[in-house]
């Protein structure tokens, strides 16, 4: 420091962390109470009658995704698993908040690559980055996502309000990514499992990136019960689901949705099917919804194009039950946590 | 697995993350739309003609704290580092999601101070907890958190309204926690500065615990052409506030506030004026406004028990400077970054 008039004032120059911030992510906050992420905090006006939906998630390298996944996988999963939760609670997006911590051996190339994904995905889910937090860590590269999402007002689809009798159906396949991430751990699975090249790649993409089902939103908002995103293993949330609503389920283990790839494992490796249940990072959703109403549900899952299946129903009592010729499976460790 | 029909269904059991969330930090979530912390996602009814006003910011073990700090300033010092934004942007306390990552050596003692300091603060800023997410992370300890206020449609204070001609005000006392941070890291300052024992306790609680000035919130609101958080510094946090309005500002420097224990240590070492005036974690607000508006400002601010003081003043140009004499002084690094 010096007494030097000559010398620039204070601050006319911005941090690396804000010009981090004016090249990659400023691009992406495209809402205008976003203020192109110059001020300290977003202003958006919520739509009247709307209540506000909010979660959080976040991923961690080694934890969560593999560190060498490409990043724009990295910044896109640690996206679609909030998105996921937003689509279980029928809300339609709003934008998202994102915290990041970064290694030092982050480069350019990197962040350019990480930032596109984002904003490719911010754009396909119409849900705008609206603000955010960089730091660098010693520790592992992390991605803290908060989403933002509308519903009319007291219609967030909850876990509790599942009804005896109603019916239990599951969007896409499950068990995928709980096979494409053993994959990647051993190879010598894929010959294990008698998977083609397809279906290694098919998993495995399950896996680096998940298809979170918001294209169903608005028809889980209109016709379930109850909802829950299957993102800790089909066994493990369908039975959060059940407590929360103080029923029990029984699943017909036969009905539930298995990719070809998933088939063939199963028939290579019949135990495989717990783990195929209590997996995590399908991204699927489950919802309970009154019997008179599967119909209609299935023809506006159809319409917007996302494949469901009616898996079993809820009864009174507690627990969920994954039911294979009467008799129900237990499980070693019900529910997937990454904890 | 077995085919068992003996043994318990799926899940009736929670997970460690689920028990976890349930004992310390569920308690926290006393606002209805939470849910008590057991669904996918959080909602909440904004308030009629209202915006929602949303930040993110986070904290890193021996980034932003020292590993072995209490607790429970660990878990204050990130909300109080959110709700010093809302408070710079004129935003009452709505609530907000944690996203935290543990290492394995956290154990649960540490968690109920964590959870009990997080709590205490909750309530006094009126502030619940509405969401989060726990994992375990091989990396340092960190917290992330989003936080939430509510502001009169299109009422946020902006960086980037200040005025030619506007006074530039800031709380409290400046350069305290730059201080503070440099006793924790070299004892032997102490003796240099020629600081009494309360002196150095004081600074070292200004860097460990900031006090955010939500009190001042609704004065900011109805008084500031602009306002920004001041968290990197004085200098680097009203540069930016320049660039953001495209206008310049000349600081006072004797006017700006310091504590007596800020005052003993530049008397000892003058040339710490420059990080005072540049090092982070003040939490004070940086605020401008009409001179017309100062007289109003100052009696609203005492009734709410915040210490404010006219700086300077805002003038056509670019940059803020900080004059003595009057000469600039020129800062070898003006904006204090984690980054």
């Amino acid at each position: 420091m010096a007494d030097d008039s000559t010398q620039k004032p204070a601050g006319a120059d911005s941090s690396s962390e804000d010009r981090l911030i004016a090249r990659y992510f400023a691009p992406l906050a495209s809402d205008p109470g976003a203020f192109g992420l110059i001020d300290d905090a977003a202003a958006i006006t919520p739509s009247a009658g709307c209540d506000l939906v909010m979660t959080t998630d976040g991923v961690i390298a080694g934890v969560h995704f593999f560190p060498d996944d490409p990043p724009d996988t990295i910044s896109r999963k640690a996206l679609r698993m909030n998105l996921s939760d937003l689509a279980a609670k029928g809300a339609r997006p709003i934008g998202f908040l994102m915290a990041i911590a970064l290694p030092s051996a982050v480069d350019d190339a990197w962040l350019a690559a990480f930032a596109q994904g984002l904003g490719e995905d911010a754009r396909r889910y119409d849900c705008p980055l609206l603000g955010g937090d960089t730091d660098h860590t010693p520790g592992p590269l992390s991605v803290s996502i908060a989403a933002f999402g509308e519903v009319p007002h007291g219609g967030m689809v909850r876990r509790s309000s599942a009804r005896v009798g109603d019916c239990v159906v599951v969007t896409g396949t499950i068990g995928d990514s709980a096979l494409g991430v053993r994959l990647r751990r051993d190879a010598d699975l894929a010959a294990k499992w008698q998977l083609t090249e397809a279906m290694q790649a098919q998993l495995k993409q399950r896996y680096l990136l998940p298809e979170p089902r918001n294209a169903l939103a608005d028809v889980v908002l209109h016709h379930a019960s109850a909802a829950i995103d299957v993102s800790d293993g089909l066994a493990g949330d369908l039975a959060k689901l059940c407590r929360a609503s103080a029923v029990a389920a029984a699943i017909d283990v036969v009905r539930v949705p298995l990719s070809e790839a998933a088939r063939a494992a199963a028939a290579a490796e019949p135990a495989l099917i717990e783990a195929m249940l209590t997996g995590g990072d399908d991204y699927e959703i489950v919802v309970t919804l009154a019997p008179e109403k599967l119909q209609a549900f299935r023809a506006e899952a159809e319409r917007v194009g996302v494949a469901v299946s009616e898996i079993g129903r809820i009864a009174a009592g507690e627990g969920a039950r994954f039911l294979r010729g009467g008799k129900a499976l237990a499980f070693a460790r019900p529910s997937y946590s990454h904890f």
